[in-house]
């Protein structure tokens, strides 16, 4: 009795810019069978890796991070834009087609010998995963792992390369055209 | 065996400005058992008011509103800025003390006679919770309550008021200095 996870993703031709064909999981949020089957899936791999803490990237990174870190009975920490964690922080640039991104983790959010696993929806450049796990073992934390809903295959979609170091599961491989 | 919440927020003066005492959720969802409690009283009061979907504002709104959808078994509904969603959408803007905001749903997030629960982590001014509950009710949802871990109050902090014409949960009360 297997979900079929991909009718569940709403795909919107150049959103946000022209050329793009967006990938929207909105979907799996509004049917909880269809969420449900994504935390099994990713809760087998965390559990595989014995992950003890889990982090996501703003913002729905924490849609299928949170809930997964409570499946498992461990904490959850988020990796955020600039300006909206408070305290000491962590952070790590990285170039975007145009311009760049700056992420970043409040100091000792992550202790030494955290495994942590990096859940996110989509995986397309690899890009904020690969400054995630920078952070992570900056912290000391060990990246036990990456999760994501969807990896994108396609031009500049190198994120299972830019990742090759780390152990990646995702559920869905779908192109970005 | 009751857990106190209160232990669980960390708090940060002068963030993210000068005079603002910012109240952090994050050692919450650090702690897997804090987080739980959250959703336990959560949980109670959508029960008792039947609610049939949650929403949650962009981005703590994720963090709260997912897993209590799970908890539940009912769908989750994202309310975002603007740029972020794909397909037709409805709007609402409102004031800031300085500028506006504007907040999005796609049309068909919520159905006639959907019963929404609003999650957040925090109610302030009440601004966006008000916004949320107008862009539901366009859609032809009701507004089944708010759910809200902390109510601000001191200068400005009216959302009890603003949102008199709804029932409200929050679990903790604290000031904003």
């Amino acid at each position: 009795m297997s979900l079929n996870l991909e009718e569940y993703i709403a795909s919107y031709q150049d959103f946000p810019k022209e050329g793009i064909l967006f990938r929207d999981v909105t979907p799996i949020m509004k049917h909880p069978e269809a969420f449900k089957e994504v935390m099994r899936q990713f809760a087998e791999f965390a559990r595989e890796n014995n992950v003890n803490l889990i982090a996501g990237p703003e913002s729905r990174g924490f849609i299928f991070g949170m809930p997964l870190a409570q499946e498992l009975g461990v904490g959850f920490v988020p990796i955020r834009k600039p300006g909206k964690l408070p305290g000491e922080l962590v952070s790590c640039k990285y170039d975007l087609e145009y311009g760049s991104n700056e992420i970043f983790m409040q100091k000792g959010s992550v202790e030494k010998g955290d495994r942590v696993l990096v859940v996110d929806d989509l995986l397309a450049t690899g890009g904020t995963a690969k400054a995630a796990a920078k952070l992570i073992e900056e912290l000391g934390g060990e990246v036990a792992g990456f999760a994501f809903v969807i990896e994108l295959f396609g031009n500049g979609m190198e994120g299972k390369k830019v990742l090759s170091d780390y152990k990646v599961c995702s559920l869905l491989s779908l192109s970005d055209q």
